[in-house]
């Protein structure tokens, strides 16, 4: 491998981490910014409320801890309630302080894992899919669940703008 | 530049392309759903309304033109009215119809300039860098857009969703 190719696979590494770090900064700032009582609003009418999107966001994060094999889920007991299930006001999660924090330490245990990998791990395979596929998709790699994820996270930041505190 | 780096440059190049043509589709196919009525909806209360954010979207696209270097712009009229401000229901704007054919007829543009791209090109700076300055962030370059547009899509997309149509 020459050094402009090499550069190459070290800056398309970077330019993806710059977008995760954008977007996990935006809403972490959103997240310090709105009350307690905002938590409870919804994005719109009868649309999920920032408690509920931060705690999917949460859990969607802590999944990627085994999809990247660098740890175990911490919040598997929460799935039922932010990933599998629509938002259910009658349902009680974590508190308030506990959903803010969770948010955090997902990101930090995500980050602390992205800086153990070379730039060859990022291109080696998810463990969501199998050796032979990988063979024929190569796009189905760890760094592809980065960008994939930071769309994901993208759109329900978007959602969460159009919440207004008084 | 052996094989295997020659195949991931590609490889990179494509994984961003996805990412783009997935969220495209996706308000692409929003759009094909909604009905012209539905174009006046605003995506919560006293937030944008999708007509704008299409309008907006469809702006953005078109500004890439020459910011990737592969043609001028085409509605640069409608910037006053979809970039520059917020939504106004009193200024009237391109009818559905064209709205809609707007969409489209910006993607294409790109999908056609895309293709012309060599992956070294994807690599070369965009036009609002200097050579300075990109010598110093290698990062702002052309392939780099491409991801931040799609996630700057991904965030209306997931405002669009929230739309329901009678």
């Amino acid at each position: 491998m020459n050094a402009t190719s090499l550069d190459k696979d070290i800056l398309f590494v970077s330019m993806v981490l710059n977008a995760w770090d954008t977007y996990t900064k935006r809403v972490t700032d959103f997240l310090d910014k709105i009350s307690d009582q905002g938590l409870l609003t919804q994005v719109a009418p009868d649309r999920n409320r920032v408690y509920y999107l931060i705690g999917h966001l949460t859990v969607v994060n802590d999944r990627m801890l085994p999809l990247l094999g660098i740890g175990d889920t911490h919040y598997g007991e929460q799935e039922a309630m932010f990933l599998t299930n629509p938002d259910n006001k009658e349902l009680s999660g974590p508190t308030p302080e506990v959903l803010r924090q969770n948010w955090k330490d997902s990101l930090e245990r995500l980050s602390k894992g992205f800086k153990q990998f070379s730039t060859d791990e990022w291109f080696s395979k998810h463990s969501a899919v199998s050796e032979q596929d990988f063979e024929k998709e190569p796009n189905r790699n760890k760094l592809n669940i980065i960008i994939n994820r930071t769309n994901h996270m993208a759109s329900h930041y978007g959602q969460l703008l159009l919440v207004k505190e008084k």
